[in-house]
């Protein structure tokens, strides 16, 4: 796939997934979605479920419905995401952005590097983490409600770079889990792991993972392995 | 260290961990001790806490004293203890026992496998945790208050050994965090580990594990593989 692309000497572009990338709430989501399945009557790991976070609310709910041996009903599966929603919301007021998170994106904005966030998440759901961002109006923010499938399928990745108005081989994914990285794969995009969603290290750089990093802050303090220049 | 064992041909005996391995527990831990470090004014990334957890509760709060830059006192440490004791305590009544954990243990019991429990937790703790796996009583249960140091020191799993009466060379440890691993081997152990908790395979591989299983279910599925022997 990369063999392929022809080399590219501009500044790249950023695509951000929001949750465990830039926001510290994957176990918050994580508990909230082991809260709701209880209620569903589908007991499974707490990190079967953490496993999950990062794709399609839809599409993780086949995910459980698979690995609890339960069959749920469109409408069943609404519910289930209803009920996240509501135990989410007990929790959100605890989430804070990652380590570095303001200072990264800051730093691209004064560098003159485009970025552009990039969410499973719906556009209601994401209200809250672009708040605590301070994230500056201007900038695209793609989530599930832009495109038909949401992570792995690349379609959010694809959207954003659309917005960007950028080629695909000048995109950098940065995520926290195996599901952007592997949508980054399809996007024909290079993808960066942060570890600052709890997946580890091994399985971000199986995912295809071109580079992994502690977090937001440690990713800005190695731009230069991404081919970001500064202004010198 | 491996090679200077004697050959055992007898029946292994097992160390197990407690929350993480047994006990679906380590997301509750991890996000009481966020909110204990936040009331601290300590503010740390979720995932850097997760890792920390399986350690014994003073060793925890110099790890994050380390990493939050921030010198406390012993009387803030202990608060900081209280902290969390009370924030897990909260989130107890949503914690579950492992798939497969009753399991797992009643088929040991019924080999005539010996086995232990050593956790890095106060036996106050391990209360909840042991009703829930509704354990026998005679079952040598090793606690934080039995030793000097918790893991990754080797002292919890040296005096589960001998509380059981069998050689080192003899036990397997089974752990869900790398602390476990550890210390497995500071006390020249086979370790096991079971990625429940949250850590990633290569992690525990890194730190020494034999084999590496899902939860104790996939464990159950694979005891011959630690030499254990059906009744035939």
């Amino acid at each position: 796939m990369k063999t392929k692309r022809s080399y590219s000497t501009g500044q790249p572009a950023f695509l951000f997934d929001l949750d465990g990338t830039l926001i510290d709430s994957v176990y918050e989501h994580t508990l909230a979605w082991r809260e709701a399945l209880e209620e569903m009557g589908i007991s499974l790991a707490t990190v079967a479920i953490h496993r999950r976070i990062g794709m399609s609310g839809g599409m993780l709910a086949h995910a459980f419905e698979r690995e609890a041996g339960k069959k749920l009903t469109s409408k069943e599966i609404e519910h289930l995401q209803t009920l996240h929603a509501c135990a989410y919301k007990k929790r959100a007021g605890q989430v804070r952005p990652l380590p570095g998170a303001h200072d990264l994106l800051q730093e691209l904005s004064n560098l003159g590097v485009p970025w552009a966030i990039a969410t499973s998440g719906k556009k209601e759901d994401a209200k809250g983490p672009l708040t605590m961002l301070r994230l500056d109006p201007h900038i695209p923010v793609i989530t599930r409600d832009d495109v038909k499938h949401a992570k792995p399928e690349p379609d959010l990745f694809l959207a954003a770079a659309a917005k960007l108005k950028f080629g695909l081989e000048r995109c950098v994914v940065v995520g926290d889990s195996i599901w952007d990285l592997l949508a980054a794969q399809r996007a024909q995009m290079l993808g960066v792991g942060l570890l600052s969603g709890g997946f580890g290290e091994n399985e971000l750089e199986r995912a295809g993972a071109y580079r992994v990093y502690r977090d937001p802050a440690d990713l800005l303090a190695h731009l230069d392995e991404m081919g970001v220049r500064g202004r010198d």
